[in-house]
């Protein structure tokens, strides 16, 4: 490449801060080399994902948590999958202004969620730009031969269920941007806890396999993501707007008129998972929500009919969400 | 992902420009999910490569010539570890200036390519950038178990070996930057295009598996790359500066002093590949040579002594390349 003036101090960047993250990995070479190698275990397929997020950070937020975000939100990507995160690459475009205290934040935050999520760096890049801070990540894990969960594959009479509660990142971003003056200092900190550091659901996202038909995370928001089910899976969904999981801050804020229920369904940056299971398996979930201890919910159900989502109100009369009583996609 | 504002325009986006470059792979999904998976064949290893090139462009280089030169230098990467490329991953952070015709030609440009190399795009992610066009681009590759090239495991005796010519990167942006004058408008184009869509060497990569005892692509500059195998290898390396084969417009540049030798041995972005082989090999590099129809060329050896890279003169004096005779790294 001819990025030639910025490469000595590369070289010694990526050594300082990054080559301690790729300790014991042998395939990474301690990131001196080109390329990274992976021996998936017999029986398992690679799954990769990638994730630009140049803009999906607001400038002040803490380097640490900007790192685990970056990372996290490919391990919920994985999670979605069943796949069992083994490893990602890293390339950083850093602006000019960051200096080794912001990096050493970065590199700590790294290293803890290395720790707590079983993966390892193995390689990527880092170059300056003249422009904003820029992450790439690309999260590998191994699933077992043909078993990656997908969005296809929900069928009429299947539950929808999801993890953990809907629409803190949405309340959290309010929160962190200081839109949210009607709630209490604890609530508005764990909100803004779960915007900067959302939690992956891996467990959940392994115990899935051969249990659901269809999964993903909920990143755009939970209706417009069962609207990705909907239409790969070609089939209705229906979910229950009260039976939406919420947490104690997000149910202060609707209480308090902060915030519109709606905002919760539709904020997105949740990375909580959707998933859609045959009732048979009502039991094998509420053992996985048990064995995992995370949360499972049954907010409603897939159905025949125009491929959409539509939310019910008590009594089952449909809720405007976007144009015309339910989203089309 | 909080941003929002762009959403629909990525998903059009990505099924209008990218979706048609996954056709093929099933385990791109399409490009409609979250991830992807690969399933490697029986006794190889994966092997991936990433790099971030936000600065490494002219503003004005065109656009299928940017997508094929972001996607080569990965793939040059995988043949210079013995690998196969299988897919890849693009992430891009596109300014807004950016229309649909450049996307066409983008577009157009990775399609020639796949082709080309037998490698489909099966993930990545699209966003809008107040900064500079951002790729990054990740390779995943197929290697026998535990048989990846590396820079280490030059040994004392080893021929060094260069594939194709040295040095035309390093003209080549010259000749885009308009500083070459002395040279023919048929020297110059030439130039230009190994600047813009370098050459990687994947046949060659391949054939290096069990031959070759360290390899690497020059991407640096000849000298500081075998520097690279020099250190990691823990070896000295030796290479005479006559016996590096150039380009006619290379050797038209320094012959009408438009670019000195040296300049040629220290300017990367060759994406050629370099390499270490035992003397008992050469008649195999040679057949490799013929089945292939890659020259490769003989332009030193590796010695015990002090890590570093001599490059000699006729009769065998050092030239001061860097400081001090040789370069140290």
């Amino acid at each position: 490449m001819s990025g030639k003036p910025d490469r000595t101090g590369e070289f010694e960047l990526i050594a300082k801060f990054f080559a301690p993250l790729a300790k014991g990995e042998p395939g990474a070479l301690g990131l001196k080399d080109d390329a990274a190698y992976l021996k998936p275990r017999a029986g398992h397929d690679i799954t990769t994902d990638a994730v630009i997020a140049g803009v999906h950070f607001l400038a002040d937020d803490p380097p640490d948590t900007i790192a685990q975000k970056a990372l996290r939100v490919n391990l919920s990507d994985l999670a979605a999958k069943g796949a069992k995160a083994r490893a990602y690459l890293l390339t950083a475009a850093l602006p000019t202004a960051i200096d080794d205290e912001w990096l050493q934040s970065f590199a700590a935050g790294l290293k803890q969620d290395q720790k707590r999520f079983g993966v390892t760096l193995i390689g990527g890049d880092t170059t300056k730009t003249p422009g904003p801070l820029t992450l790439n990540i690309v999260a590998i894990g191994e699933v077992p031969y043909g078993k990656m969960l997908t969005r296809a594959g929900a069928k009429p009479g299947d539950d929808i269920w999801v993890t953990g509660t809907i629409g803190d990142g949405a309340l959290g971003l309010k929160a962190r941007r200081g839109t949210l003056p009607g709630l209490s200092d604890a609530h508005r900190k764990a909100a803004e806890r779960r915007y900067l550091t959302p939690e992956p659901r891996p467990t959940v996202g392994k115990g899935l396999v051969g249990i659901a038909n269809a999964c993903l995370d909920v990143s755009d928001g939970l209706v417009a993501d069962l609207g990705h089910i909907a239409k790969t899976s070609n089939v209705a969904i229906r979910i229950r707007e009260r039976d939406v999981p919420l947490s104690a801050p997000a149910k202060a804020a609707v209480a308090c008129g902060a915030l519109a229920h709606a905002e919760l369904l539709t904020g997105g940056d949740d990375y909580e998972l959707a998933f859609a299971a045959p009732q048979s398996a009502r039991a094998k979930v509420q053992s996985l929500s048990r064995d995992t201890r995370v949360p499972l919910t049954r907010i409603g159900e897939v159905a025949k009919g125009p491929t959409g989502v539509t939310v019910l109100a008590p009594g089952d009369a449909a809720i405007p969400y976007g144009r015309g009583g339910y989203v089309h996609f």
